[in-house]
């Protein structure tokens, strides 16, 4: 078993999530999870990466770097037509899931059922939130990672560690409070190694970003520079 | 470009609804796309499978006859983590798509968008409906098929043809009281060749099926069976 | 029984849906209901009012004209919290609903549903629309009226009568093909006696409106025009 | 300001929950808040009721004991129709609100954000849970009240109290270690005064019940009985 093959836990972390753009989707998804599976081959960084959910299966068997779903629905495997389980994506070859994405929100019973179910198949969990009471409630259901992303930020130019860097020290001070085991992202407006530096100097773990790696002119610069910032 | 690169429409055909069974998930999903792609070839039946939403790219990439999303949303591409649009369904390599199935009903609104968007991306429509009401209500939105599954039925050991041969031949005519464009598929507890054979003689182009095929013991000798009559 | 205690069916009419604007809401809710009353007893013009979900009781108890729901849940009465019932809108004096209106869009076996359900209980049903294509798969399900409301025109300046008079006249005419006994309304953007003689002579039943009325700083003379182009 | 018109916070309480039943809609909504009413006014208990939705105001108008929704949206007030924002049910007369109740499940953004809207309109908050895990998480939002009921026995004939006293007791407890402010009910099962009693003994603020007052055949011997394990 190789090193891409563990569940993250609390290993410094870039999470690269592809939502939907047409530029990471089918073959671009492909493409670029080779890129960041190769960039984190070359610089030893834990690099995870969320594609477009019909993709999953086809990046999962051609990458070594964990693939995560961006949702997973809370439902039983069988009779559940055009919803995606846990077993489903155990099954496909994820290593773990985004759950409550601010484009995806879920129920919290939901959210609960999936950090359990996951736990069981031995699937990492991601929970993002929107505020620092959201952030304590989730945190209380102990998934793997809270990820805190301020809406406001969300798709804007200045990082959330620029913008506000007090929300981020906060979070993890707070989710100290409640568990020493759940991870603490940061996202909204992630660019490049500063904001990746500065939110490790803030307490978290990393970072999960989109469109500043998926629109990016040279992708593979970008993650070089984002992953300088992990040191 | 081969037969099963064509958009099927109005040719007869057997659907196969893999569900989010674990028999027909990841590896097995893989496994039962090419075994239907196998009787499709050997008998020159149409065969349209919908694989979990997780393998459809794996699976469209590894056989040749139609591929078809189990549900899309009406979302735009790009900001809608965890969603699955149109285009990353043409991406990924779908055909087509189902939409609005019994265990993922959609609003009216939405099932109009993703027929309109699917027609301009050159995926088919197969919307599932609940009785005759509704039925005509889709048909007048003109999607390449109205697949009526009675609920009361579905998951049942009779099948729709058998139990309730009127709201199949009702359904029929309805929707060419509608439009003479859209096809009509039944489905419901179908599970034989003589199911197949009644569902064509009133009137439809085909059947929708799940557990019939993924549960059986022998796949292929259930699919053999199905597809004899398509005749 | 005097009128306003009948379910209207194919009189012209106008429909004034509150919203959930404060000034509409609560001890505002009344007064309006009450003006609209008085406005319909004055002229003889058939005035439909359609208060904030928790004040339909209230109002249906104080105003003789009809009170319609704003929305309704397809589920049934009993262990369904927090959810409005066909049954509990009967009991608490509502003589109709709006059915998917573009601020809460429903699933299209939930309108079918809601249609049936509330002929069986004698009340009337308004679906609202978005276009050609679902207005007729609206009118296909007939309940007593379609309300096509583009959505580019909805809370905007200029009223579909005067922006896109073709969409009404196409709607109007297109829902004859299908069913002869369900009226049609229009909306977005109606302010005026002008807006609702265009409507009528568009060969619509009447109109359906909200910040026309509940924002206009002298709502009876609003109220007195908008009746003027029932005639 | 008599008693009744205090939101009620910390004190002892029995909650009925109406639902959607018949037997408590319309007029029957009415009597059943004055039966309620009455007992609260005879014994000096803190009763709660939770009407219909669509009756809300109309109970409200009538009876001096606190009445709250049975859920609300998170949606502004205005352009939302057929939704019931906090401003709304203010307006309307309620003192408060249950919230996540298990037949009306919301997503955890929505959660904190009718706690926090309804805290800056005095309206209180009982957030419904399904087991301690997501008991914890509500309670790190501060809502006044967490009412855990163990989904297995939501309208059963054992009451929680008695099938499981140590989730009821252990609820208590991990909330306590979260906030002292947060209120604790339980739910599912509670048919009389032992039960209520127990509840007491076991460290919550009262109980919530729907069905055994409601369908009760002497609804105020039930209450009446209820109202004696309080003490």
């Amino acid at each position: 078993m190789n090193e891409g093959d563990q569940v993250p836990s609390r290993k410094r972390a870039i999470v690269v999530n592809f939502k939907t753009y047409l530029e990471s989707s089918g073959p671009g998804a492909l493409s670029l999870a080779k890129l960041c599976e190769q960039v984190s081959q070359e610089t030893g960084a834990e690099m995870i990466v969320a594609p477009p959910m019909l993709d999953l299966a086809m990046v999962a068997a051609s990458v070594k770097i964990p693939v995560f779903a961006q949702h997973l629905d809370s439902v039983p495997s069988g009779s559940t037509t055009g919803h995606v389980t846990v077993e489903n994506a155990k099954a496909s070859g994820a290593k773990g899931t985004l759950v409550n994405h601010s484009e995806r929100r879920i129920k919290i019973a939901e959210i609960h059922d999936i950090i359990d179910r996951s736990r069981n198949a031995s699937l990492a969990t991601i929970v993002c939130t929107n505020n620092l009471a959201v952030s304590k409630a989730c945190a209380a259901m102990e998934p793997d990672f809270v990820a805190i992303e301020p809406p406001e930020l969300i798709g804007g130019d200045i990082s959330v560690t620029t913008a506000n860097p007090k929300i981020v020290a906060d979070t993890v001070k707070s989710i100290r409070t409640i568990s020493s085991k759940v991870g603490v992202l940061c996202g909204a407006g992630v660019k490049n190694g500063r904001d990746v530096a500065k939110a490790i100097e803030l307490g978290t773990d990393g970072v999960l970003l989109a469109s500043g790696v998926v629109k990016a002119k040279d992708r593979r610069a970008v993650l070089l520079d984002l992953v300088s910032g992990l040191k």
